[in-house]
């Protein structure tokens, strides 16, 4: 699809009582990435880290969150894992964007309405850049994140200002600079 | 809670359209523990068996799937894997029911509706005879599992005839004996 139809969300003032209420009942808090979540199980059994460059290391054998975009925060912003995670939506409905280094751009909507075409579980590799967003006016995407292996920090960053547009070129980076980090946006052709 | 509130449904003759409907856009087929399922991910990576006395196999780190209950075939009957699991609510309502070798039984609702009281997101350690049925009165019941590490076929085992009284004594046994596989039933003070 042109990526000019995305409708990426602009975020509201402040947080509606619906939300207020979900981030309560799940004691979530704010993410990094944008959104909300808790990091609800991990994994007592360790593996060593099967990524380059990290002999000696390990790794939880998965991780589990809980991960909510609502309208006050409706965009989880560019970033990359190195470990695959499964994804499952529970409530509500939103759309992913995976930018992979070949250039190739997926989007696709999640939500729980399968017999409409909502994909309620997917896959994202180690190495793709994902970003999402809450759909236009829902009230919240709460969804299940499965790492495997576990999360690490040092698996993780974010997409760098510049970094889009050498992947996806000018004119689609600029589509999409909402879903960076206010801090990676700016000059995207620098 | 007493088990002897625990409402194990009774399959209807036939399946409902809207189930039907599900099966088919998720293309899911009969699960041998009841209910129905699509194999939706196998991770390529690998690793050795972390199971005592399986040296020299090696699993898939994590594999997942759809797993459906419904009217129809509203039973997930008694098994245990050696794999952990993470389970995620994407539709509907349920209960289920966890004995450990200990003689401890754990029950929970599971669905969607966090804020009143659905677990939406749990995990089943490995060795934990697990069980499952949809909710009084409900469609379906639809959730993913991740396990970690993959399943696989000789990880898994049905609860047997007469384990269960021998674990949970023989009243508790007789009520949740409609939850074994028709031909673990029968005799249960074997």
């Amino acid at each position: 699809m042109s990526l000019q139809n995305l409708k990426i969300p602009t975020p509201t003032p402040n947080e509606s009582p619906s939300a207020k209420s979900l981030i309560s009942s799940l004691s979530l808090t704010p993410h990094p990435e944008g959104g909300y979540f808790i990091r609800t199980h991990t994994n007592p059994l360790t593996i060593p880290s099967p990524f380059p460059g990290q002999v000696g290391e390990t790794r939880p054998l998965s991780t589990s969150i809980f991960y909510l975009l609502t309208p006050h925060s409706p965009i989880g912003h560019f970033h990359k894992n190195r470990s695959l995670i499964v994804h499952t939506a529970v409530r509500g409905r939103g759309r992913y964007v995976l930018v992979h280094e070949s250039g190739k751009v997926e989007t696709f909507v999640v939500g729980c309405d399968v017999e409409k075409g909502d994909v309620a579980q997917w896959v994202v590799e180690g190495g793709v850049w994902k970003g999402s967003m809450l759909g236009e006016g829902v009230g919240e995407l709460l969804i299940t994140e499965v790492a495997v292996p576990g999360f690490d920090f040092s698996d993780h960053e974010f997409m760098a200002k510049g970094r889009l547009a050498d992947i996806v070129g000018l004119e689609a980076a600029e589509e999409l600079s909402p879903m960076l980090r206010s801090e990676d946006q700016g000059l995207i052709s620098s």
